[in-house]
């Protein structure tokens, strides 16, 4: 059932951070632990790409434009610019060890990427979430894994909140996710999930994707090393 | 039913054609009688941007990178490439009607805009059609009207290849045409027609489209003008 | 005394939106009123660069990189993303009326200043004010005035929360005025002035330029009526 | 009378790949056998540099916007586009081996080739052949050997074709080569050899440059290894 | 024999100015003369391109460069800089009436060139001439009529200081030039004259090109008059 | 009283070279003596960033455009762009020791000083003098030291030509500087110190700078290793 069970050479991994830690309160022990925990993944030699969300200062404001009558597509400009922001968070603790700046391109991160330092990016484009941007990534640097620390700890079989029956699973293949995100079984409250695209993506290329919960980051060592934890999405 | 009854003031379009005029066989005259077609629209006040999408050369293309053990993001790279050719193909006839070459951005089809001038333009990214392109610089220019020009005449409720009581909608909504592209009802050949981000752009930005026979290029001035032909798509 | 005392022809006007209208709450009422403001002016065939500072999200991402170890280069770059994205907000508000993004180099907004559009912009360079910003799109346009709206009404012979004789200056040489700053009569709490960078270029310029108070939009209008309000300061 | 008699060290190496594998035919397997040659020689510690022609595609798209009334530099827009989505289908194959794009500037090919890997591009800029690029890629990396990869074994006396006397040159100077280009003596029928600025280019930067049957890749190898085959241009 | 005898609108225009005007010596006067010329053909609804040399600074870099080891590759990049910067210098001298910065590429000047403005540039890419880059700015807007102002009063049968019988030509086809170029009847001492590229450029689309005597800056009014001045190149 | 007494392991290091090098004479040896110097640096594993100044051609193109009645912005404009040609004339001197071009931002600055090539850049922006980008540059690569290379020794007391009693600094506090060059005491022909600018940046980024005699290239070793000569200006 795990993707990587004994681990000889470093992997390429895509990491992307849920906006639950970037709530407005300025938690920097929070993006400290990830800070140390993605440093050790490189001393290591594994080649990391993070991806961060946007958060509470993204919906603030995108509620702002609206109100001022901004255009759908530029309340995305302006949360692609927030998620950028929060990545250059994670950059000005990461110092040397990352590449200076997020890359605002696919074509951007590949030439970053080869530099063999933590590449930090936000949003790409409107109409995209940042989960679709992690999947593209993912594909863009030929990943190996592709995890999703989110604030719950995988996909479950309905809303835990409404259903006392729901169960969370230990492997969900593409098709199935997303006819579950299709149909609403996991939208309702579960929003930081896979979107659609991001889906398609990791379906066609056959990256292997993990939902964890990344509020212990220490999750992120025990995937790598290859315990069964959260929800592995598996390519149809 | 229809979108504009009377014309008073030109109108801020967008309109996509399909890959059928791009089908290896460099048939010119179809492609003039769109710049016929688009210089008339211009000298009309109406501002236009129209959205190339790949066809034969672009499967070509692609066929081979697999076999080369090109990646799935390498694959769309070059579907961009040859729809961007295909959009210069279009400037190479509109000559001082255009806008000198296609934006590879949205920000740049903003500023292109701007001008006044006829925008052509292909793909922007990995892991996106042409048809959301088309459905995003709708959104970027504040569009009154999006136009996908294909090789049928509209939505039909089922594939009338294969359901002889299969019929033409007039009107469908986004909600009901996802559903639609969603399981499968509009997908078996039909593969031209919207994809779920373009529903999803055009439903959020309240943009209304129209799906009509693009191999009689009138059908747009008809649209323009108010006649109720091919399927229009209302956002929910 | 005043620059501008019977106006035959339209100006070119660079206006710096101090940061205390970003002050977190995002008041967006405050917001349209500037925007009603700026598009009477462009109706009057004015021709405008608005620049925008920080406030208190950049306030906050700058703390937090801080803590996190970061360089003060990168606390630059993030108060730079922030004005940015307060410039959006203007662009949000002003759709076709603004030029479609924030320039990011004087020569883009020289570019971008032909188009007869509002441009409105952020800051664009680390170890700069957006005082200092506002000064050289000043001279890089070539604008008959620059206008800061701050949140004072001008420039005060000691601070007036200190000196009960501190007296409002109703013009100053920009020597003067470099010196206060340098002494430090200015700097304490009044820190949105004109620091010595724009100081210098304003004076190199000789580009009139008015402080005013900014909570009052109309100061503007007044201010190009040839009002002697706020504070000049005269290229010495 | 050859270049590199005793190799002791890599070399730094410009390929250029004549347009006749780019004939519509898409032979995967003639480009896999380069790319495996690539792989070699990059492992071999030679520095590499390909450059693409256009070939068979490049000439329809041409002929197409001939029709349509296009300009000869939209037409070169046209060839060079089509060098580009040739030189996607190496990268596609050499994968991580290959930069992640094709450079659009020799600027950005000097950045490009610090970095290790196999650089491949196709044309630069209208009014300039792939020869042309392909020389001054040569000088802009300070290549040690540049080849030319085409569909003859060198360069003759005359025309083959009409003259059963003509005779292969073992060796030929650029003054002399630029005389038969001019004269005529090799455009006939032999289009794909060096034209004039290449030869400009190769005899000012004196770098060593070689025309060789490219249908047989292991000639690359012989020529690396210091065999004397096709012709050598010897900087007059 | 002359191309445009009776004006009835606007032409589009490329003045190539030779660098004989930049001698170092920095005479204004020169300058500022063509500086009003341009300003004229501006008002009078002419659409220009000025294209600069190098001149006697771009030797100095050049030489300069060279006894420092540097290649050729760089004292091409060192003889745009120069040119780019004489373009600066009429830029300074048109104020509003010029776009604010010399295009550096090709693609970028046809977007400069709608604005309406004049457009000044210098050189583009090494291993090209500024009559090159001339000549394909004149391809790349479509130019009505190239001219190259130069030092001498048009071309010569022979070179005038070395044969008492050299005529000067009213009228000479391109092949003839090319011809002359390359058997050396021209380049002695005639250093400024169409280079082979630029030849070739104006006989493949059809650009009437003149070459007169710059140091008569009127000459330019003359010839757009329909005058038969200097010598008439025209596309064999 | 020195910076770093004991050299154990590498140094990041920002050497300003002072005008007065580039005096138009183009004194090659100059030069040289700085390439050998740089390249032995790099070869004992320092990592260097070069700002070049502007100087003598810089002060003729800044005299001509104030004479054609250009603006304060394009002058400084001009002056970039010297200094942007002496800085490719040390990278024609380093060859493959120096990164291929001057970067034109600090983003691009932080990209290429990550490839361990030697960095050598001219200005960036109007409104900022070469010494300022010199301490911004340190700042962006977090510099151990900031050396600034200048044609007299040290920070004086006062003028020496005007005051027999003008004492050599052997150290000065940031501040204090400011205080020297804000009132005049520096200023007075010595205006090649620091300027107000880059003294704040070195204050608050607590990178240690010394300003030194240039005119002894083999000072900068000295400094290296440990020497106390010149100035050393420590951040207050």
């Amino acid at each position: 059932m795990t993707i990587i069970k004994k681990r000889e050479k470093a992997v390429k991994l895509v990491i992307k951070i849920g906006r639950y830690i970037f709530d407005g309160s300025f938690d920097t022990e929070k993006i400290s632990a990830y800070v140390k925990l993605f440093r050790t993944l490189k001393r290591d030699f594994h080649k990391i790409v993070v991806v961060t969300g946007g958060g509470e200062y993204s919906r603030n404001y995108i509620r702002a434009a609206r109100k001022l009558g901004g255009s759908e597509f530029i309340c995305d400009v302006l949360g692609i610019g927030v998620s950028h922001l929060n990545a250059l968070l994670f950059i000005a603790g990461l110092r040397e060890d990352a590449y200076p700046e997020p890359p605002s391109t696919l074509e951007e991160l590949r030439k970053a990427f080869e530099g063999g330092k933590i590449v930090v990016m936000g949003g790409l484009q409107p109409g995209q979430s940042t989960n679709a941007v992690a999947a593209l990534a993912a594909e863009a640097i030929g990943a190996n894994l592709l995890i999703n620390a989110t604030n719950i700890d995988g996909v479950y079989s309905a809303d835990p909140k409404l259903d006392s029956k729901a169960q969370k699973l230990k492997v969900i293949t593409t098709d199935k996710l997303l006819k579950m995100v299709l149909d609403g079984t996991l939208l309702a409250g579960r929003y930081e999930l896979f979107d659609p695209i991001a889906i398609k993506i990791v379906g066609r290329s056959k990256i292997p994707a993990r939902i964890i919960d990344g509020r212990k980051p220490d999750n992120i060592i025990r995937v790598i090393k290859g315990e069964d934890i959260g929800t592995l999405i598996q390519p149809s």
